[in-house]
């Protein structure tokens, strides 16, 4: 119960996918046959996890500052709504998801991406031992922003979290805060399981990615830049290996606009800062 | 954001029946073609209501003493699975729920009966400005319980928070305690918006049905026995005015095994009490 | 079975809207809260009609020849994905539907609009007795368009069938003689029931809207034009009584690109031609 | 576009069961963790083929001669109605379907099992090109059965096919007719593709199971008869190898009540005797 995204047979589950650059149809990445999240997620080729049809989300900024979101809990690659609107709408900056949960409950509010105003937010990985510590966790989150909690997932959580702990103004910060927090709550509790983190983030300019872990299994990160293209993916989506750069653990991606990415350390800040934070 | 069945046109918005007798198909009351609840809820003869189109639910006691669960978030009268099934299944005790939300999510996890081990539990009401006090009542249940909190409702954090306060044993005790606890957190918070509470609730054995509100309007509840089956109802089903009766406002209806229906006053359980049963 | 958007009391169900113009928000008219289609399908003022809840559909012409399509059969009021895509997706031709059907399955494949290549339709009445002439009906369709068939409404197969007899290069002629064929199979098969037919069809360029019946109860039908945009409704969705004009019985509208809006009587075309359209 | 079950890779994709026997809870072959369909569509051990995810369905025998039936959408392991109706509802006689699908709509209509009166069908295979075929297969099927076509799938227009054929009195002579009539439709069009059929049928005392296929390549067929509980399967859903008996090629297994299994030659009957039984 409430685990979601969890770990089967020490795997990551989710994919996902953001892109900045010129506008493109979103379809190119996001459905089309050859190479996109989709057909990566219905055939899986690695054969390291199991298929991601537990819902789907794309969250794409278009004219307005808020972003457009559209999350379905059919499999993806059965949505003819999902492909008609990816081959209608351009974006020059959006997030697409495929989640993979086993034994909770499928639905559009426990998908990703998660928005709030101006933010996108998608995850994959877990807080170990969800169910034991939700209650504690979710306490973290002020009343403001808890109102606009639809779902039950742990990702959602840290991502309402990160906002209150500073994210708005400096998601980086706010992320780093947010996993300190969690940690303390966890070990707080006595958990022994891991907190995993690789996720995306943007404010509809910036854009962070994070690969961060408590053990030495983070989930996979990678990016690639290409002829002013950015592409952020939890996953390869297509075969030309060299151009893909793995994200160091404990590291956090940033792509200003007109700056070069950066790689930053990531680092869960503890205790004190987080608790001002909230305050 | 967050009230669910609310009031439009200070009108209730949600219907529900339960029904106890000899096993019939479920069918006769929940989705026949001339006075069932889905009919009911399509027509609205009356005029009051809009339609009840924003999810439905029945949850009925069979061989096990944990009772089975529909929810779908269809319109009830579209719904094939849900007619075939009524068709299918006799029950003995069952609840049936269709609601009517607006501007909220309709996702399965909202909609009525809550199920809790052999608990069922439905709801016509609202905790007035919900938005603003539900983290104060959330931390009303414990964490066992809260971790089987699914969905956003108020309705469901009544459930739970009755639960917790002695209604495993005593639902009626629990009920109490839960309305004055969460009477005194509104109170606190400055809320002026009314607590209304018809709902039903059964172990499986005994049924409990609530009529009571803070201010002058509680929702409708009705109940009518004939040869040996009660069935209640939020409004009345049919034209035969005489045979159902008003659960007064401010009063519970208590079924059990092998003794007549009784009306009990239900009076909120402030403070003193509520705390004890928490701890 | 089969009869989709049937009359309930003798008054049309479905509602649609067609908007042509500088591009807008689709949200303008489609989902905002004081005057908008789904505003109107909830609320239904005039009390003559049930409420719109079994299923919706938009169809949008962007930058590409082939129009965006959005079809779910989940309310429209409680849709998140319609809203968001209505905010965030700007048309300067679309068309928006809400259906209302009892008694057959509600799958999206029976959502109005229907779309095939560049080509949208959106229907709201009947063949009378659909289940009765089907099959003949059905026949009408040549092969290369009955493998785009993927629901079971007597709408999608007038469209098809109009497509078939002309209608690709010619619209109101394909339309005219597909009533006549379709009349022509239900006289012959006795048929006592009505042929109405309100509807509307784009090639992304030219709209036509029809509004013909073989009985005296043609559903309505509306346009207004106004500062350079046209909107054509099933019922008008605001007050403005005086702007709306009722498009009259057995007429087409005709609005082409850079001409005044015409109207053009709109007559079945028996017999002979349809013969020689199909061949 | 149309074909449904198609295969990939050349191998079979839908997987179901059929259960006879003392009345168990559906679950215990449904949906329990171990050894259940659902935990086989969703892990395919043999890694043969894709996980099934594009809609589930189950059929079962009660109190009544129509069956019950339940088809979602959802992938079936997140599908709690699915769960909760299957540890609450025994039958001694049910079907159950998981169905993979690329490339075409998901629809209830086109899941399986279908149903007719007292019938429950479904198939694993497919009439090869479908698209180019449909419409003259379709025309098989009479008027009275045509209006109870749903969906578009090929399983469908067999199943009715075969009814029509004489079905109803003698399953097996039905489906040795309609597959007559289907081949030479299909040979008449020049079709090279195969047809494939392995498929159950009951009327809810017999059971017919049929493993055919105009190519080499007739997807498997199983069955265990173990302490009066008969179970048939695509393909086995435990380890107990020794136990399950594959359905030779060309064969269908007939279990009648109080009669031992039977296996018996299944050929398709051509022409002469095919228009007999439609006329």
């Amino acid at each position: 119960m409430g685990e979601i995204c969890q770990c089967l047979l020490v795997t990551n589950m989710c994919r996902f996918l953001v892109y900045r650059g010129a506008p493109v149809f979103m379809e190119e990445l996001v459905s089309t046959p050859a190479h996109s999240l989709i057909h990566q997620s219905l055939h899986a080729h690695e054969a390291k996890t199991e298929t991601n049809g537990d819902g789907f989300g794309i969250g794409w900024y278009g004219e307005r500052k808020k972003p457009g979101l559209y999350r379905e809990i059919l499999p993806a690659w059965s949505d003819e709504n999902l492909r008609s609107l990816c081959s209608q709408v351009r974006s020059g900056l959006f997030f697409a998801h495929v989640r993979a949960a086993t034994g909770t409950a499928t639905t559009r509010a426990n998908c990703h991406p998660f928005m709030h105003d101006r933010f996108l937010f998608m995850h994959n990985g877990q807080i170990g031992q969800w169910p034991s510590v939700r209650r504690q966790i979710e306490s973290l989150i002020p009343d403001n922003l808890y109102n606009c909690r639809n779902g039950s997932t742990d990702s959602e959580a840290i991502f309402l979290t990160a906002l209150a702990m500073g994210g708005i103004a400096d998601p980086l910060l706010g992320v780093s805060r947010a996993l300190g927090a969690i940690l303390e709550l966890m070990q707080r509790a006595g958990s022994q399981a891991p907190l995993r983190f690789t996720a995306a983030m943007s404010d509809g300019e910036r854009i962070f990615a994070f690969r961060w872990s408590s053990d030495a299994r983070p989930p996979t990160l990678y990016w690639r830049e290409d002829a002013g293209e950015l592409v952020i993916v939890s996953e390869p989506i297509d075969e030309r290996h060299d151009d893909w750069h793995a994200v160091p653990a404990g590291h956090a991606l940033v792509a200003e606009p007109g700056a070069a990415v950066r790689l930053i350390p990531l680092v869960p800040v503890m205790h004190e800062d987080a608790e001002l934070a909230v305050s």
